[in-house]
């Protein structure tokens, strides 16, 4: 048997079909004061005893009463012989309404002098000032934060009764591994249900994992039943789409209904809902990308539904620079990098694979694209829903370009300095279109040594009338990678994968063919392009082809001969009027830092000879070196 | 010896020297990754493996060979015999280089037809697609999220080094007892030391406290001792202001330097800042509140620059009806409840008591007033720096005017409902004025029976040109409190203390008088105005005063005999405007409910039968029973 499509369900039919199918469970837990943090109130809490129980100074100095203090000036000052020493806190004697500050009296001997008389009640907390006994200190529903755990103390609560939720989570797949063990080929560790249970952990739920149930359809029975009846929801994690180990869905019919099976939502389509003794049973997706998206918008509404808090959403207006596009129909959730460049703030949305959990772990928020919308054009503001403080938009450095391993040191470097690094791949055409608008804090880039592209036509137009700034990283060995070694007279004789057009590498290469005489049109596969230079050393290493233009650390890795042809100019474009921004100059302070140099020269092929050298790119394609003129400092003030 | 009055250090230079005198300490924790939520990476995390290792599909369906489905289509179905029915995950097996979603095929016997022509590459995952063996997952500095987690398990990853601080957290005061001890009067619960170590955990510290320490010179610096031995940053509460038992400073003096002590901050002003063997040692005021404001102005910026993440801050920007003042030179920090009333978002300050922690509980904000400023206008704009979700600015209710005990009830439903009720105490003339601007949604206050308050002359100004709603919550019984019964022909030969000018209960006590032919001119004590109920049964109670005017629960909570006078109507007045907003709405369907009625039908007192029923005060000083005219919803729609 074969499943055939999903009849898919509408995102808010479907949250409307969650929320009202079932009964809201009534668990809660007593908890000491101390583990409340975050967690929700479930039966009110009222003080055991009025705060203060009688009158207290307010101030350390001394008790008296108001009526010996009439009179007193800094002309006539009155001396005290009734009076009583008290400190803060202290109870006020029977007898005596007022306290004065010890700083507004003068000691004589036994005696206190004053230069101001003291009213009735001066700095006197009364009785039941701050909570009467009986009063209510925590309403049903609040969230309990840090500072309401002082309050508690000082009412005399040592425990609290939170909101509870037992949820069962169940992994099932065959292909999964345990945390802690290495996944053969084909194998992956099962982390959904991990996600999950830490996911839900923090919204107050009492979370158990159950073990690994493998694609058989008995088994899966069987966990569920165990599972539905100790908890309030089960969550079932992959088996959910239409494939032939797909059992979830029917072992779901067989124990109690369906209610839906696919929903018109990216990522996280198979996503489906079960009730079995009047119980939820949420299907997650086994993609790690659709079961966040089904946690985070199925089980959080649900548990909120349930009186219990979501994590808190802040929102930023952000400009974008390319179109998104998203497939009507579909409600779309994409991950996005967010940094204010200059005043804007700019997103980038990041490819949808929903296997890529680096796009989410990399990104500081996603946007929702509502069903009815083919996508946003370029240039719109789009809504973001941020993953990170908000604070931290205004210390993201956002670069789009060609990456290379030396921007992960990069990133670690500034974020030691307090500042975010998000580096995302885009084409060097585009990249300095985005620069020029300022869309982004930087481009990386390569350029040939010496010069700029002179093939690259676009590049001119595209510079800002100012000029760029060009920040030297490393200069980097590129040639080409062959199993077992070419020399020029073999060059016609091999297939080979070519550097994409318009880079750099591809430029060295055409540089090299016309130095040795060599006719492009002779190399077999010249318009044969790899998408990266590592492409093209897997395709040799493969034996798709046999020569390759790649980095020299790259055909190390692939454990290929490499013959240099000559060095790329690998750093970052800046648009000169960002230059000043504190975080650009963090940015080249940690360029120039020897912690910097002294990491990336011990990648293969690397040259750190100029690594933080400036220059200026002018109009006229000339490139010249301005080190010491750009006022760099040496701070990382934020 | 008395210690002078503390010279204050302005906020901004003792933040300087905190910042600046210290070496950031270099601890760091291995935690498995399911603890790992909040904290902040200290070594930067790299993939043990790449993932996927292998060519994966994509989706469920069958591995093919793309060339063998070279013109497939509707009108040509291509029946596949070379295939492998592959599931998502599943590696694709070599020779296969495209995988067709299985709801694109047809069976047919052994074999599959498709209609469709599969490209290189369809929906297969390239290896190291999400990330390649030693790539960057975490850098230093990055605050681990839920949905990290799961991609941190798919790497392999299964424990973290994040930042760790040792904090070491000392309670002084021999007026202290440990949590869950009953204090007597003049002792306070231990609390301080509770909330720091709950506040300075929720940043990632591992927090020792140690136990109270009572006001002896050589215990707090044996004590100290040991706690600067053992940890990066001490903190020692009270002692820390000018009293003879506040020995603080001088035990720090003895054993290193004192950097500062007072700041012209409020709350907070006594904290003072150590340095013994190079480690800060921080002295938190002993007022709670003052205490907060330490750890959150002080020790939250310390952590900081150490390295760690604060809680997330976020700013919303609120008008304020009444003017706040505040003292120039001090930087004043003050709670504020922020609720939107129709769009505008209005913020209510409170009383600056720092012993009053409810304050700071019933807030979901605060406001930071700069050193040089004198307070802010009534109707500016002020920035709020939110402590609650800034989601449930929009379910908060804000009442301002004359507070009483059912209004606790009424909080604990409508939380029920997800909706977050603010009470401020505030002048009947005041509030309405503030409900004519809409600053707030509605004013509790009472009536006298059956019409307005005839001698209310501002009250007829106030009331918006639509005319007011008034929901009934009860009729509470008014009367006479004395402590062993009164006549009416003893009324001349005792002490009184009357309710307020232009209160309802006044009103009443000014009908009694004079329906009984009584003089108020022959009333001793007629002037004398209790703050409230309350307090008139207190004065009474401690014989301040024989007979006070109050209701008949406050008389019986003093155990006063009681004589009735008349029933004040209590309840909400709301501007008509507002009526349609959800929240009245659910405020409404609160009151109405059986619970709440059964509720408050317990107080002493108390009179349901009108409960829930709605007027409206007309310009003309009447007030007409309109129940059933207004669409009053019964559900609690969010």
């Amino acid at each position: 048997m074969v499943n055939r499509y999903l009849t898919l369900t509408p995102l808010e039919q479907a949250l409307s079909i969650l929320k009202s199918s079932f009964q809201v469970p009534a668990g809660l837990e007593v908890v000491p004061i101390t583990k409340a943090i975050g967690r929700v109130i479930a039966v009110p809490v009222y003080a055991k005893y009025s705060v203060p129980e009688a009158s207290l100074a307010a101030m350390d100095g001394i008790a008296v009463r108001s009526a010996d203090t009439i009179g007193a000036s800094d002309q006539a000052p009155v001396t005290l012989e009734r009076f009583v020493r008290v400190n803060t806190g202290n109870i006020v004697p029977p007898g005596f309404d007022a306290v004065i500050m010890i700083e507004d009296t003068w000691e004589s001997g036994d005696q206190f002098q004053i230069r101001k008389s003291a009213p009735p009640n001066q700095h006197i907390r009364p009785a039941c000032e701050d909570i009467r006994e009986g009063q209510l200190v925590l309403p049903v529903g609040h969230q309990v934060r840090p500072f309401d755990i002082g309050a508690l103390a000082t009412y005399g609560i040592t425990h609290v009764e939170v909101r509870s939720v037992r949820v069962g989570i169940i992994p099932t797949g065959s292909e999964l591994v345990p945390l802690g063990v290495r996944p053969a080929p084909g194998q992956v560790v099962e982390s959904n249900t991990i996600m999950a249970q830490v996911f839900l952990s923090s919204m107050g739920a009492c979370c158990r994992r159950y073990p690994i149930i493998r694609d058989d359809p008995d088994l899966i029975a069987q966990a569920l039943e165990e599972a539905v009846r100790d908890n309030d929801l089960v969550i079932i994690s992959a088996g959910s789409s239409a494939g032939t180990r797909d059992f979830t869905a029917g072992v779901i019919r067989s124990l109690g209904e369906l209610l839906f099976h696919g929903v018109a939502i990216r990522p996280g389509k198979p996503v489906m809902l079960g009730r079995i003794s009047g119980k939820p049973v949420l299907g997650l997706p086994g993609y790690p990308l659709a079961a966040q998206t089904v946690l985070r918008e199925f089980a959080a509404p649900l548990l909120e539904s349930w009186g219990f808090a979501p994590a808190q959403r802040y929102t930023v207006m952000t400009r974008i620079f390319r179109a998104l596009a998203s497939d009507p129909g579909f409600d779309d959730f994409v991950p996005v990098y967010v940094g204010r460049v200059g005043t804007t703030c700019w997103g980038v949305p990041q490819s949808r694979g929903s296997g890529v959990q680096m796009a989410t772990i990399k990104a500081n928020g996603y946007t929702h694209v509502p069903a009815p919308l083919e996508g946003y054009e370029a240039d719109s503001e789009i809504e973001v829903i941020l993953t990170t403080d908000p604070a931290r938009i205004d210390r993201t450095l956002l670069l789009s370009g060609l990456l290379d391993p030396s921007l992960e040191d990069l990133a670690n470097l500034v974020h030691e300095k307090g500042l975010f690094l998000h580096a995302s791949s885009f084409g060097t055409t585009g990249a300095l279109l985005a620069l020029r608008k300022k869309a982004c804090h930087a481009v990386p880039a390569s350029f040939p040594p010496g010069s700029l592209l002179p093939d690259c036509h676009f590049l001119m137009q595209n510079i800002p009338p100012e000029g760029l700034i060009f920040i030297h990283i490393a200069a980097i060995r590129t040639g080409i990678a062959s199993r077992k070694g070419i020399t020029l007279d073999t060059f016609d004789a091999n297939r080979w994968v070519n550097a994409k057009r318009d880079s750099t590498a591809r430029f060295l290469f055409d540089s090299f063919l016309s130095s040795h005489g060599l006719d492009p049109g002779r190399i077999n596969g010249y318009r044969n392009e790899a998408g990266s230079p590592a492409a093209a050393a897997k395709a040799v290493a493969n034996r798709i082809a046999d020569a390759g233009i790649c980095t020299a650390g790259t055909a190390s890795e692939a454990g290929l001969c490499f013959m240099e042809i000559g060095q790329e100019q690998y750093g970052l474009a800046v648009h000169p009027d960002l230059l000043p921004d504190h975080k650009i100059q963090s940015l080249i302070s940690v360029i120039r830092s020897s912690e910097f140099r002294h990491l990336i020269s011990g990648y293969p092929g690397y040259d750190v000879a100029s690594t933080g050298t400036i220059h200026k790119v002018s109009n006229d394609r000339t490139i010249a070196e301005v080190s010491g003129e750009i006022p760099v400092q040496g701070s990382s003030s934020l």
